[in-house]
């Protein structure tokens, strides 16, 4: 493996539209969430530990989640975890990480990717991940891997790119924020559009000259903060930071923007495991279509329901149908599956409520 | 009050029909399942206040209810206490009682009566209870009150009386455990029949010869017992008394075979609490029907369902209608309401599955 190579995986988010068995205070990353026997950011760390060296595996997340991060992965060292203060969404993130690899190594080529998503063929994944790094080492490029859709879905962003590029990867045209149905039905026809997998990689010299051009403040200050890496101060210059950056992504911040922004069409099996439906889909099922994460649950009649309950916990069910059943210490939600987006709206409210305890 | 006058509450039983809300470590009888503030036997113990001396109430249970017992009616003294070392049914629970009380009072007059139904009409109640046992104070009967019936409802055993017996009571025809839906039909229409409400009374002298005659064994046994009765010997005679005897109800045993059992029909808004829909029926409803016990329930849509949380776990429902939704601190039942006959019956899978620590 090369020792230039680097994966940092963005473990920040609270997974919202998995309440209640995500929470604030425990989300969906470390949760296991599909019952592979391993948390979701256990599979990606798996599943980068084959293309890179493990020292060169980073995590970003947040100082709330340090110590259950560090429970998960026990491998991962004090200098492999960045811990930030506040939420500030990907472009802060990235910057952190990127900028303190580039201190470490500045021949460093880098794999940025969410902690919380599922891939069903690591192979292909892993050949195409090694190949991407091998070309944003050699190339000035941003670099993403786009996954050839298989469905309109509403729920996902999408990158149109060059069709008659014939290149192993594609120059981006466009990025396409989450659209209509019809929409997404004529990106799905014209065969130009993929998934944007929030899969990036670039090698750390290219990243800097776009967050010097794109995001100038960001830049300044981790290239001021770059002194503090790898030192006991690197926490309170964190601090600092992060008091002054706006909450921004890296998509718009500088993928949207750039000019030398390539994707590689994939297909290796790709899940945001964004939602109850997809974790349904992606999970076994018994032959009335039931998906069951629990020990004791029993079905007198229903079909195509996602139960989840705690291990210790019986949940027995009559009568009930396409529905999520989501059971944990102190919340039960059953919604219809098909209203998986409205989870979100119920923390929503609660959080109006402020029922926060049960957020 | 009458001094002669005494009530014995029978509370040993089990309410597998509130599963998982009453358990067989906290049955029935305990909980606030009406959600009037008072636990059931709570409301029986106020109920009979009014028409003996507290110190005439006594209380039959199993051995393992009695802390319970003692925390939810904290005035009984400990002679008040019956405890049952095994569950026998209730001619055992009856002759305990009636051998004790008559060795205390041989004038006693008795009203037995279950821990667990509810009696909206409490004076209309209080009034029939006196008059009922003033008259077996002075008659040799074996009395119980019967319930005009409301609805053919297969799930009450029913009384027929003698229709022309002009008097308060009315002597007994027939008993009869629960009918076919037919059947129920055509007692409500002949207007000779009676729900059995399973209240009795009876003077402690007429009840003594009524088991020397039909349960002569039940005689013999709590005849010699009787000289441990108030004495620290009374819990290891019951001991061996219970060892001794076989389970058969005071129905069964007695009622059905005197022939000096009158019935008075009573009208004073009585239930038995049986099911799920029973106490769907007695509880308050939100304006779309939903029949809530619980602190934090949020019902985006959802009708006619009876939902039952500890006071500190959130329930989040959308798109339910006449449903059970019990949720416990370690089950969590989803059923139907119209199948609330077969709660019992996922019981009963349960020990079979030998699942006995979630029952």
């Amino acid at each position: 493996m090369n020792s230039n190579y680097f994966v940092v995986i963005m473990a920040g988010g609270i997974g919202s539209r998995f309440w209640p068995y995500s929470r604030a205070t425990y989300p969906k990353q470390f949760l296991d969430i599909i019952k592979t026997g391993k948390t979701l950011i256990q599979e990606s760390y798996d599943r980068f530990k084959k293309i890179v060296p493990e020292e060169n595996i980073f995590v970003v997340t947040n100082e709330d989640y340090v110590s259950i991060l560090q429970k998960q992965l026990p491998k991962l060292k004090a200098q492999q975890i960045l811990a930030e203060p506040n939420k500030r969404n990907t472009a802060p993130c990235a910057a952190y990480a990127c900028y303190k690899i580039a201190k470490l190594n500045p021949r460093a080529s880098v794999l940025l990717a969410p902690a919380d998503h599922m891939i069903s063929d690591h192979e292909k994944f892993a050949t195409i991940a090694t190949k991407a790094l091998d070309f944003v080492s050699k190339n000035e490029k941003l670099l993403t891997l786009g996954i050839k859709p298989t469905r309109p879905d509403t729920g996902y962003g999408y990158i149109q790119y060059v069709e008659n590029d014939s290149s192993f990867s594609k120059k981006v045209k466009t990025f396409t924020e989450k659209p209509s149905l019809e929409i997404a039905k004529s990106f799905l026809a014209s065969g130009e559009f993929l998934w944007n997998s929030g899969i990036f990689l670039w090698n750390v010299k290219t990243i800097n000259k776009a967050f010097e051009k794109y995001l100038p403040e960001l830049h300044e200050l981790f290239t001021q903060g770059q002194n503090a890496f790898f030192t006991d101060a690197e926490s309170s210059t964190i601090e600092s930071i992060y008091a002054q950056v706006n909450s921004i992504s890296i998509d718009i911040g500088i993928m949207e923007k750039a000019d030398n922004v390539n994707v590689i069409p994939s297909d290796f099996g790709w899940s945001d495991v964004g939602t109850w439906k997809s974790v349904y889909e992606l999970s076994n099922k018994d032959y009335l279509g039931n998906a069951v994460n629990g020990k004791y649950v029993k079905i007198y009649s229903g079909s195509n329901n996602m139960i989840v309950t705690p291990k210790d916990k019986l949940v027995v069910i009559d009568g009930l149908d396409d529905f999520c059943i989501i059971n944990t210490e102190d919340v039960l939600m059953i919604v219809p599956k098909s209203k998986e987006q409205e989870v979100k709206n119920i923390t929503t409210d609660l959080k109006r409520e402020k029922l926060d305890k049960f957020l």
